[in-house]
């Protein structure tokens, strides 16, 4: 169970350090694509090294999500969810040692944290931002127990699928609320900028951990049983 | 086949609410290219989740292009480009929900549909959307009958074949009448922009049907038959 | 060996079409980063379509340095070229059919053809474009001996890595000659473009003929022969 | 032997004159996001072609790395780092002369090479460079050894786990120091680059070994060993 939890704790250190990092650094040069792109690739990679160990959840909702979908045992909920928090507020702390080294650098300005309202990157209300990120986390959810579904799915493409589906919920949501589906990359970021983020951050727990919950109950029902 | 027909509307939800929400919220930052491929991103994730479901349709082209090439029971055919049909108008409708919650959004304006001659996105006439149309969509059953060759092709990779074929055909095509080769998804945003779409929405029902069956036929008689 | 010639056709119309397509309509849109992806995609896309029935070489290089490589029959090597060579042509008329849809479309202006000196995207030597050429198809064909393997390379991701292989080239050489590799495809858009391009065609037939053949024969010479 | 050493030159040339040549040639057409998808494809490419010949390595980090992760022998250590760096020079050297074809050129103006303080893209420290070096090489190293995992990770995956590792490390890092995570890569440039360059190349081998060392022994850690 430690090598589990180490192997959740690197990994979301992983996704919030190369995701939020790719923001961070070189948004000015990549763009959003380039962020979607870097965040997918987070869970590609990660989950070909460490999908055998723990299965490579990296996220909450998805923990969650999985334990409604009847993947994962009541008693990892918990120590899965503490491990990737951990992860994802190391990532936001070692990002800020790495961009303290340029000249001018200021967290305040944002630190790729979520947010909606005057915090959204393009004027979102609360509304929209809450339906989006229940929407894509169900979406998010319901591809994983497809693409992870041991009696049906092709094996070895989870990775690959899982992955660009992070990357098609970023190309989608970035410029409504810089895109969560994820508490533990959403807490990992908040803690460092504005505090005004942090104020918001409830939104990025609920929707999350409601919508990968309602996606896996979704897929439970349209799954054929036989 | 209730279960089929959900996984068939669930799909078709997301090819049009990721597909065409990447361009109603975000083609300002990540441009034709992350337009591009969200929508063969929606169909990659999806493929893996409901491939062995229902097959993955997600468009009326690609049901009735299939079935010509014998690989849809004929009884399936409309009840599966019904159920298409109605997730896409409902991902029409989820995204005029979210993109009113910014202030200033003006769905008339475009939002995401089909057009040519003076709603090509570049000016493109009426002859050169038509030839598109049909090209394309005849190219895109092509290679999906040869990706899911049960004989010949090799297994899984299907999803990544179809997926990036759609991807290609919208960097192809996305200034010419901003891409159908998909019915549903034409039908499905048209309802909810400037009148004028809903006039022109035949040519992206007609294109696509023709050119996915000739497409399909085609495949038959290239296939080696022994 | 119809249907195989067929096969080689239609394909390299796709390659063809689809890559200098993208160029032609989307260019402006999709920058030289999208039509680099479009070109590989047409490979990967139509290599999982057609590869188990022709090979998909779509290449006069590919076929002639897989002959040499040992892996294609003396017979097979003109009628391919030339099936390749009708494909893309008619690519060409049809892109031109298409483009002319559109007011104030001026083929003289490019048309995505190749050239070198004054008719380099950015005024590279013709010394220049040689290098590039022989260069880039060698390790072009280097990878596809290797990843096409059946002794050696994991079986179905050929595809992949080959049409990611020519992604890469035109991501490296696009503004220096604006990336042949492909005798078929050179040919098929400077017969529509200034006449000045044609003068120039020889070049893009020699470099990746040449470099087709070394690439294939260093494969053989690495390849371990237990 | 001798065939994997060559395997190993040819690879790494393929490395730095795709990643490099894309930089140099290209990166004003093709951005930073091109830029990483060129390095991470050298990688996928090479690999699918030369991964069952030598292992397709083609990084003195990755070599010593998976030696320390106990997977490759230790008389094979320094042939694989010297035959990286032939090819990376050669690499430099071909670059060098291609990219004199065109007039204007100046190598000293940078050539790709990696830098900090003064020669960072964008003005980052040595801490921060150093840091993001360790750091980035440590998990391309964890990504290596998970996903070729051969008890583990599932067969072929291989080549795209670690390639698209190589482009999520570009995504995040070329603002910083250009991306070194591989001394050869560094060397083959920096000696054709501003002499300034060679000056701070130290880091790019220090920061890149250390590394990868850790990252290997972090994955035997974690993984499990039953």
């Amino acid at each position: 169970m430690l090598r589990k939890l180490s192997a959740e704790m690197i990994g979301t250190f992983w996704l919030v350090f190369g995701g939020c990092g790719s923001a961070i650094f070189a948004a000015h040069a990549i763009g959003v694509l380039g962020v979607a792109l870097a965040f997918g690739l987070t869970v590609v990679t990660m989950a070909y090294a460490i999908g055998p160990i723990s299965g490579c959840h990296l996220n909450p909702a998805v923990t969650l999500g999985l334990w409604a979908g009847g993947r994962v045992r009541t008693l990892d909920v918990v120590p899965y969810i503490v491990a990737q928090c951990i992860g994802g507020v190391i990532a936001g702390a070692v990002l800020f040692y790495i961009a303290s080294g340029k000249p001018g650098f200021d967290a305040l300005a944002g630190f790729a944290a979520n947010g909606y309202e005057a915090l959204s990157p393009t004027g979102y209300s609360l509304h929209s931002a809450m339906a989006i990120e229940v929407l894509l986390t169900a979406f998010f959810l319901f591809v994983i127990m497809g693409a992870t579904d041991s009696k049906l799915a092709p094996a070895g493409f989870a990775p690959i699928a899982i992955g660009l589906t992070l990357t098609l919920i970023h190309l989608i949501s970035i410029p409504i609320d810089n895109t969560s589906v994820n508490p533990a990359r959403s807490l990992g970021v908040a803690l460092f900028a504005d505090p005004l983020f942090m104020k918001q951050l409830w939104l990025f727990w609920v929707g999350p951990l409601v919508g990968g919950v309602i996606g896996a109950l979704v897929y439970r029902v349209v799954r054929p049983t036989a």
